[in-house]
């Protein structure tokens, strides 16, 4: 496979993200490629916040993968700032290519460059392939998400 | 009991904060009351990004409770803001005087307030009682929280 280039998000890359968020089982129910306003409004709060990156993985010119990391200072664990990671999504034809791996890793390296010392995420307990992936990667399972829709 | 004030943590709320963040069986093995050094420059950081809120419950001029609500813009789900509510504490006198309700509920609300679409949290898997008590807030335990230490 030819070069992989991961860099911020532009503008341009909303509807291809927006695809991959909607080519996804869960994903499929909540999202609405067809109407971008609410991820144009979304892409603009987030390029506003110096803790939040939100990356592309392209591969000849074409966006085949993103997750968006968030970096949270706090006071627990001696003043720790952690990062967490949502939003991975990678390009059906990608999926078995290692980009997961080197999105994650991307994503660790980062989080340590912004002087984190904790990554987590939440997945969805369906996932249980993802799941397996994470814990693959050096993450362990010790807490429970939970979720209330407003 | 005697009215109860929640509001945005002060530098002098720091040490009140850190003693209920190491009295607890997972945090006396994690922080360091004293030695106040991370903690405050972690606060600072904390005042400078307007997307933390972290608030003390306060009762007869002692703080009681704290939990940090962090505001997390995103693409996913039609571009929905999310909440995340890390380091809930209840000072050992008050526990089951419902304080906790009391704190979780003015994180929904100010979410609400924020605009936020959905609230989440992770909780280690060995608090049982926690857990129990966010179902009862209308919370679902619907994920798997992965944590990678750096």
């Amino acid at each position: 496979m030819s070069d992989l280039e991961i860099r911020p998000a532009a503008l341009d890359d909303v509807p291809a993200i927006v695809a991959m968020l909607a080519d996804d089982p869960l994903g499929a129910r909540r999202e609405s490629p067809d109407d971008l306003v609410p991820y144009h409004a979304a892409f603009r709060r987030l390029a506003d916040d110096t803790n939040q990156h939100l990356v592309v993985a392209v591969r000849d010119g074409q966006v085949v993968g993103t997750l968006q990391l968030t970096v949270v200072p706090g006071l627990s664990r001696r003043g720790s700032t952690r990062s967490i990671i949502e939003g991975v999504r990678i390009h059906a034809d990608e999926r078995g290519s290692g980009l997961g791996t080197q999105l994650i890793q991307w994503a660790v390296d980062e989080s340590r460059r912004e002087g984190c010392q904790l990554v987590q995420l939440t997945s969805d307990a369906t996932r249980t392939d993802a799941h397996r992936f994470y814990e693959r990667l050096g993450f362990t399972a010790s807490h429970v998400g939970f979720k209330l829709t407003l």
